[in-house]
């Protein structure tokens, strides 16, 4: 039997993404900005979905711009911000745990001279409030916090950056990469305090190929891409109606959060109760992260070895995100770990899919991998 | 019956772009960049996927850079290009009829100080070799040019300007947004002479959310958006596998460009010899355009009306580019045209599925149109 927990990476489309597409294919094919029937159809079709997502979002359809994923919302927010609120400041506040996408675009705007200074996080991978204070000057113009670490499954204080905030006269926006959090917790951009948040479809069993920025009523931001007068001409280009139905439909079929929560607490608990009794392995998510992503070590043997062993006993895991391919985890050493630790990670991330017999087939190929890697 | 005769905004899917999706969202859902097999299997689809595109440009698949679509490839090109070799100048050549992404990117460029210079077109919509020489000064970094316009059909002198960039020492990079030509003419970058190259896939009867841009081997251009090494870094985030694979499937099943051209162009004498005969009607493409698309104006009557007139007898063409939703044609006022004509330009465009009948239907339901809304 095969099981997939690597969900943290991307997610198998659920039957209600998939049949969205199949139409949107079918029967929606034409331009939404077509005047004629088919047009005007593929527009309203385009209209249900933001419904869809801006319910998904606690928001208004109109504070919802569709993406190209997850990567072009953080980007469109950091450059966006940037480009609208440089001549008001140049500091930008953001953490030492994000995903490389707000990390390399952090870096770029660096590069064009803005100060981009980072919060550093505790063992437990989280942010501190007395930094934020301290690192929030009232030149700020933007901070951008993840909801959720696509690493270790920590769970920042959103609410905090506001607070911090409102004790500076500084100008700045506050943005918010939700991709792991979206579908799994409650993610409500108002009661966050929040003013431009990311979401991403194929990580809540929609394709790839769609994404969302919320941009609050009000807030202003330069589009990164220039063209049509599509997406209220803050993302031009005819919309990617396939991705967006199969998105907006994977949206809608979010079942009750708390009661997934509970059914993926019981999967994760059995995992790391296994987990902690087995000799060597150390667990590097926090006792209060987000239980559908566990990431934990075993020193002395690498992570890449492990994926595949695993991978050939149809096991899938990964050894951390899958957009740092490759790269020694910043977010591990960011917490400290030692670097054998690190060299060692693996991720197991879990969907409200997941089943017991894929956990148990997770435990029993670790198990085998210890006994036959640690031989060789 | 209907009669879909706008297929310069967009085309339906062929069914090898239809089934091509359905595999990749049943069985090729994993991250391409995940490190285990259901990762691997993804890469490699996408691989292939490239292979194919790469083939129906006549490029390495090296050569080819997966985009959301053609608005993105053209900002790629533009921006890419301007950041890569700003140093080097500040001069950008494009045309008076571009695409609104060039258009508009253009725009931005001259905001933040590039200076963009338009060339001219005849009543033909056609740029000179002239004014290409005369344009291309020793500072310019970037000359993009269209391959086929997307409103009127014209079909531009793309070798022309690497004669012209010869006679100079610019360091210019060659663009040719051949989002229209693909598909329908031979699209080869490297006997066009081009360094980049924007192609997209619901142009060509694949689905929208992909396009890819032709980056010739050894040319350095910046992306756009940062985060991880998908694409080579050019374009990071996850792959929009399901759109990519529809659209290489698209350009697989591209069957012979001169078969295809003799059928259309078949079609398009019967629609002009028609509408050459009924009183009041103008022609505005040239005699030679590429003949998928045909631009005629009805003076005396408003396009919006038209459109709509036509739409409600199932007959769908267009007032000019969707992307210019509701706003005035650029092209044709750069062409030449009064003010009476633009405001009643019509666009027909036909595909290599185009029928008779419709074309039939078309001319039939124009008569109605004519005669019920001169009464008005």
């Amino acid at each position: 039997m095969e099981a997939y927990l690597d969900n943290s990476a991307t997610t198998p489309l659920c039957p209600e993404a998939a049949g969205a597409m199949q139409e949107a294919i079918g029967r929606f094919w034409g331009n939404p900005s077509s005047l004629h029937r088919l047009g005007l159809e593929a527009e309203r079709l385009l209209a249900r979905c933001r419904a869809d997502v801006a319910a998904g979002l606690h928001c208004s359809p109109a504070e919802v711009v569709f993406t190209s994923g997850g990567t072009e919302g953080n980007n469109l927010a950091l450059f966006g911000a940037a480009a609208s609120l440089g001549r008001r400041g140049r500091r930008i506040v953001t953490s030492a745990v994000e995903h490389s996408s707000i990390a390399e675009s952090a870096a770029e705007l660096q590069n064009r001279g803005f100060d981009v200074v980072y919060l550093g996080v505790d063992a437990q991978g989280r942010v501190s409030e007395q930094e934020l204070q301290r690192l929030i000057t009232k030149d700020t113009i933007l901070v951008s916090l993840m909801a959720v670490n696509n690493e270790v499954g920590t769970v920042q204080p959103i609410d905090a950056v506001r607070r911090a905030l409102r004790q500076t006269n500084a100008p700045a926006l506050i943005h918010c990469d939700a991709v792991q959090a979206f579908g799994k917790l409650p993610v409500n951009p108002q009661r966050l305090g929040v003013d431009l948040l990311t979401v991403s479809s194929h990580k809540i069993h929609g394709p790839k190929g769609a994404g969302a920025l919320f941009v609050r009523r009000g807030v202003r931001i330069s589009p990164i891409l220039y063209g049509g007068s599509q997406e209220q001409k803050l993302r031009p280009g005819t919309e990617a109606v396939p991705a967006i139905a199969g998105f907006a439909a994977a949206a809608r079929a979010i079942p009750d959060l708390q009661q997934s929560l509970a059914y993926v607490t019981g999967l994760r608990d059995r995992l790391v109760q296994c987990l902690s009794a087995t000799e060597g392995v150390k667990l590097n998510s926090p006792p209060d992260a987000l239980p559908y992503l566990t990431n934990i070590s075993l020193p002395g043997l690498q992570s890449e070895t492990m994926v595949n062993f695993l991978s050939e006993r149809g096991v899938y895991v990964s050894a951390g995100s899958a957009c740092a391919k490759g790269k020694k985890s910043r977010v591990l050493h960011a917490m400290g770990l030692a670097e054998q630790d690190i060299a060692g990670a693996l991720r197991i991330s879990l969907s409200r899919f997941t089943t017991w017999e894929e956990i148990d087939a997770f435990l029993f190929a670790l198990g085998e991998a210890r006994v036959s890697l640690a031989r060789k």
